[in-house]
C-alpha cells in the first residue's frame, strides 16, 4: 500500500448505491489503481458479495463494516449524528484519525456536509466551509462557482474566505495560474449590488490574498472574465441546479458537443468540502459508476495537492480570518 | 383619437435609437393602428424627418419635442431630475397628467424606472415597486419572475407584495387563471432557505391573496411547478442575465425551435414597472425594431387590463402593505 492514497468510499450513499458504487470502485481500480487503495464502507456482506461479482481483487481494497444507512428520509445531521455505525460516521472517524487520507460519498450532502465540519473542524477560526462547481466556458476553461449552497446566508468575510478557497483550489485542482476572482454582482461598477456585495467588494478590492477582477454578472459566466466566481451560497444553488436544467434541456433538444458535455456531473465527479481539515469530496446523489470513478480520481487530486493544507495555509497568512 | 390607445414612445431610449425606435412605432401602426395612437418624445425635428423616412402619417402620431437625452454613462436618476426636457422626463410628465394613457421606453432603465417610482408613486404605501420577466416552459406556458433587479435587497414583506403584483400580472396579461406562486429556495421543505426566504414562507403560507404552491428550486424553472417565480432582486438578476447567455449560446450552437425562440427578448417587449400608479414598460436597451414593436403592445396590453388599478385593488383588498 505504500505510495497508494487510500481513498475511503461510502457504498451505501447515493440513489443507485451500493451497484453502482462498487462499479465506480472497479472503474477506478482498473483506471488508476497503480496509485489508488480503496477502503470500502457499509454493509461487509454485501461489499463481499459485490467485490465478487465487479471482478475487484481483495487486495485492492479494504472493507470496514458500517451497517447503518442514513436514508434520504432522515434528517442528515442528525442521522450522522445518531447512527454511528454508518457508512458516513465510521468513515470520517477513519479519516479523522489517519486511517484513509480522504472520503468520498454520494450522499446524504447534509450528512456528509455536517459530518466533515463536525467531524474535522475547519482550518482556521471563522471558517465557513463551502461547496462549490465548475462553470464550463466556451473559450475551454472551467471556471468555478462558490459557495453553491453549503450556507443559506453569507457575510462579507465569508465571500472573502470563499475566494481565497476558490482560488486555492483553482490554481492547485484546475491549474490555473494566478486564478482571476470575481464578484457576483447585479451591475459592474463597484458601488453596484446588495449590502452584502457592497461591504464584500470592500473588503475584496486590493486584497493580495487573490487576483480580484472586481464584480461579474449573471451574463458573464460564459465569458471569460474570471477563473472564480463568488457568491453568497442562495444565489450559487439557484444558478447550480438551473445549469443543470439546462444541460438536461439542451441534451433533450439533441444538442450533442464538447462543451455542453463539461456540464455533465459524471465527468466532474462532485465537490470537495472547502475549508475543513481533511479531503472530503461530496458526489451527486444520482451518481453512477462513471460519476463514483471520477468522485474518486477528484478526491484523490485533493489528496495528492494537499488542498486542505494549502487552504489553511492562505488563509493563515493574511489577516482574512479575523475580519469578522 | 376616440377607443385608440394613446402610447408615449420614447424616440431617444435604447441603444439603437431613434432609427429602430421608429421603425418599431411604424410596425406598431401598421400592425394594430386601428387601436393605437402614439406620443413621440424626442427631437422634434428628428422625430419629423423619421416620420417621413419610416413612412408613419402624421395623423397617428403626436409629437413632442424633448430634445434633452440621458445617456448611458449619466447617473440614471440624477439625469431624470436634472434634465427635465429630457425624453424620459417629458414623457413622465404627460403620463402623470393623463396625456397619454402608457408610457414605454427602451431605457436607460434606472432613470425609467427611478422616473415612474418619482413621478407616479406607489399604489400602495409601503410598496417595493419591481419588475419581471418571462420564464418559458418546454410544457408550453410561460411563467414569470419577479423582481429582476429594481431593488438589491428585500425584506420578507416585498416577497409578499412581488406575489400579489406577479399573481395579477399573470391572470390579467398571461390569461392564467389562478396562477400558482412558487418562493424560489433551496429546498422544498417549509423550513429550508435563507432568514429572507424562511421568513417569507411563513408570510405567504395560507395566504388568500394568491395560490401559494410552496417552495421551488433553481431546476424548476423549467418544470411545470409554478407560474409565477418569487425571489429577492439580486437572484432574479443573475438568473435573468444567465438565461439570456444560455438562449444566446443555444443559438450559437445552432439549436433553432420554439420553445428557444420563446426566450427572444425581441417578441417579449420588456417588463412593465409592477406596483407604480400608471402603466409603464421598459424594454432592453438592445431593442430592434420588432422589440420596439412588441414593447409597443406590451404597454398598450397593461393599459387595456388596467393592471396598475387591479394591482393596486388587490394589494387595498388585503393587509400585505401594512406586513412592515
Amino acid at each position: 500500500m505504500e505510495n497508494k492514497v487510500n481513498i475511503g468510499l461510502d457504498v451505501a450513499g447515493g440513489d443507485f448505491a451500493p451497484g453502482c458504487n462498487l462499479e465506480g470502485a472497479a472503474m477506478a481500480l482498473s483506471g488508476f489503481g497503480d496509485r489508488l487503495h480503496l477502503t470500502l464502507f457499509g454493509n461487509e456482506e454485501v461489499i463481499r458479495e459485490g467485490l465478487k461479482s465487479h471482478n475487484i481483487p481483495e487486495s485492492s481494497v479494504t472493507v470496514v463494516h458500517a451497517p447503518e444507512i442514513i436514508e434520504m428520509g432522515d434528517s442528515p445531521l442528525k442521522a450522522f449524528l445518531s447512527k454511528p455505525n454508518s457508512s458516513i460516521a465510521v468513515g470520517f472517524k477513519y479519516l479523522k484519525e489517519g486511517l484513509i487520507d480522504g472520503f468520498a460519498s454520494a450522499g446524504s450532502t447534509g450528512a456528509m456536509f455536517g459530518g466533515a465540519v463536525i467531524s474535522l473542524g475547519g482550518v482556521v477560526d471563522n471558517i465557513r466551509p463551502c461547496m462549490m462547481t465548475y462553470v464550463p466556458k466556451p473559450s475551454g476553461r472551467d471556471g468555478i462557482i462558490l459557495d453553491i449552497g453549503a450556507s443559506a446566508d453569507s457575510k462579507p468575510e465569508n465571500l472573502y474566505q470563499f475566494a481565497v478557497l476558490g482560488s486555492t483550489f483553482a490554481q492547485l485542482i484546475s491549474n490555473i495560474d494566478n486564478p482571476r476572482v470575481g464578484l457576483l454582482n447585479i451591475g459592474e461598477e463597484p458601488e453596484k449590488g446588495n449590502e452584502l456585495t457592497k461591504a464584500a467588494y470592500k473588503l475584496m478590492d486590493g486584497s493580495t490574498d487573490f487576483n480580484f477582477v472586481g464584480n461579474v454578472e449573471g451574463h458573464d459566466f460564459f465569458r471569460d472574465k474570471a477563473d472564480v466566481y463568488v457568491c453568497n451560497g442562495f444565489t450559487g444553488n439557484v444558478i447550480v441546479k438551473y445549469s443543470e436544467s439546462w444541460y438536461q434541456l439542451c441534451r433533450k433538444f439533441g444538442m450533442n458537443n464538447e462543451f455542453l458535455e463539461r456540464f455533465n456531473f459524471e465527468n466532474q465527479g462532485g465537490s470537495p468540502v472547502l475549508g475543513v481539515n481533511g479531503s472530503v469530496v461530496i458526489g451527486h446523489g444520482i451518481s453512477n459508476g462513471k460519476a463514483i470513478k471520477n468522485m474518486i480520481r477528484l478526491t484523490m487530486n485533493v489528496v495528492e495537492n494537499k488542498l486542505s493544507q494549502r487552504i489553511k495555509e492562505a488563509l493563515s497568512r493574511n489577516d482574512s480570518s479575523t475580519h469578522e
